[in-house]
């Protein structure tokens, strides 16, 4: 029998979902939701139905997990405690200042309906979050570092794109060496944002727009760019399709930290994440999650968890004894 | 109220778990169980008595967890389902092929006694499992490695010190730089025993020892060298003590995997750990596990786990909120 998973909405990272699915034989898709027409969408999965959101309540004892597509910004903060009252969710929320409120929400929500909620699934927050915990735990003495990159920033790039005179434009963001290596020697260095990363941006821009003008918008954007040493190359239309059209993404999680009675051993442990595409990883994350969050339905848990409450098994689609005998 | 953990045995894996303890302020250290006299053992921990291993009944009910500190070969396999009659237990039990079997051995005392057993912690079987497991549910199509090193191998060591004319001897397993970037780059190589790690050996030898006799013994010995490209160092009693009286260890978990619907995007998931002292970094493990041990009995769970059941917060002294807050 397989776990009956239905996505909502049907952008990059319901994609990534979509396709994490067609590769994992124990769950189905069985529905997209969507908030366009129905009949504006063609899935990449035969056979499977694209629904108006507007029914979805209809769908709710047809699905076993629900696997929330949307954004962070607007739309998880509505959707998941909503969509909750009917399905076990899995979300993506990723605006980390705002984790313990979402959380409070949905968990309100899901425990009210006994239904399982995971939110901020992914890979940061998600399995970088993992790592920072584990690694916190066994290395108390110690200091961690998450840097990002190097990878697309949909979110800086879709800041030069509304500046006056651009066309198109592809933020990377590129952690800096000499700060990896500094953190990896285990000496606990002070950095600052500008010490971290870089960010290099490509730029298309309007017939007649003023270069010099976009090239100083973006280096002086507050928030954005100003803490940060940023490089901007203007490009044609065709390049930036032929060379920056993917969605690549990663980043590294270091802790070191010292053991012994006097402290007098160091440690590095370090985690990494080189990906091709961000929303197909992600999405492959939120399938593993949502295997998880049917186990946990099924043990007849409810409310609000993260990848932190999870056994790791129940991720797996192995068995415990299996797991035991070839991955432990 | 801490979490009141002992440790049965006192060699280095235990002395890793007592510092462990001294350095989180939510566990602490009631007892240490010995086989030897003991009146012949001096603690790091002041005013925690040690107590024989006979006496260890009488203690049933004055501590939460029992961290065992013996070996895989003749220690575990009995203490471990022995001690479960009393104590919920945590061990380092990592002769991998024997794991399903112990855990059975385990599981069934320890649901007996009501107790919970966690097997196999440290960091391989362990932390490196834990990404294993992690990476194969997120990218299941693809494939791990696992490479050891650069540290000392106890076991190696050991085998050397067995021929004749060594007086004393440490061996470093080594990961082969190129192995490591084939697999990194995603290539998915196939990889011999000999490919993967070189083995180096330093070895003392004793007054008028046959260097050319031992060398060859080093190098066809089976299933320990004749597979691998060895080099061997003779060198002082003096140099030994000086370079080579650590036990640092390390190694590498890869996994490269491909997403996307037609499986286009390619990825990389690397874990790697380099420790200054290998059974101090292991004790570590095992401490924070029997935080999560102590908290699974609580919950009234009894029967033998491994670190692939527990939920990673359950590792951690930080609440739920703290880690949604500061780490997630």
């Amino acid at each position: 029998m397989t776990i009956r998973i239905a996505i909502s909405g049907y952008g990059n990272l319901s994609r990534g979902v979509e396709s994490a699915i067609s590769h994992n034989p124990d769950l189905e898709l069985v529905a997209v939701f969507t908030r366009r027409n129905p009949e504006s969408i063609t899935l990449r999965t035969p056979n499977v139905p694209v629904v108006s959101i507007d029914q979805i309540e209809q769908w709710k004892d047809r699905v076993d997990v629900l696997v929330l597509g949307g954004g962070s910004a607007t739309d998880l903060p509505v959707q998941t405690p909503e969509l909750a009252q009917w399905f076990n969710v899995v979300d993506s929320f990723d605006t980390h200042a705002n984790i313990s409120k979402h959380f409070d929400n949905v968990d309100a929500a899901a425990k009210k309906a006994g239904k399982v909620a995971l939110i901020s699934a992914g890979w940061d927050p998600g399995m970088f979050s993992l790592n920072r915990v584990y690694s916190d735990a066994i290395l108390p003495d110690g200091r961690d570092y998450t840097f990002w990159g190097k990878g697309v920033s949909q979110g800086h790039s879709d800041a030069i794109r509304r500046i006056k005179g651009v066309k198109d434009a592809r933020q990377y963001t590129i952690p800096v060496p000499s700060a990896l290596e500094a953190v990896r020697s285990g000496t606990n260095p002070e950095l600052t944002t500008r010490q971290k990363h870089t960010r290099e941006c490509f730029v298309v821009l309007e017939d007649g727009a003023d270069a010099a003008y976009v090239e100083n918008q973006i280096k002086t954007m507050p928030n954005y760019f100003s803490d940060y040493d940023t490089t901007v190359h203007f490009i044609s239309e065709d390049e930036l399709k032929k060379n920056h059209s993917g969605l690549p993404h990663g980043g590294f999680v270091i802790r070191t930290g010292t053991t012994g009675m006097d402290s007098e051993f160091k440690n590095v442990i370090e985690y990494s994440l080189k990906l091709d595409s961000n929303p197909a990883f992600t999405g492959s994350v939120l399938a593993a999650c949502a295997r998880a969050v049917y186990r946990l339905s099924n043990e007849g848990k409810s409310g609000c968890v993260t990848i932190l409450d999870l056994p790791p098994a129940y991720l797996s689609a192995k068995s415990g004894a299996e797991l035991r005998a070839h991955l432990l």
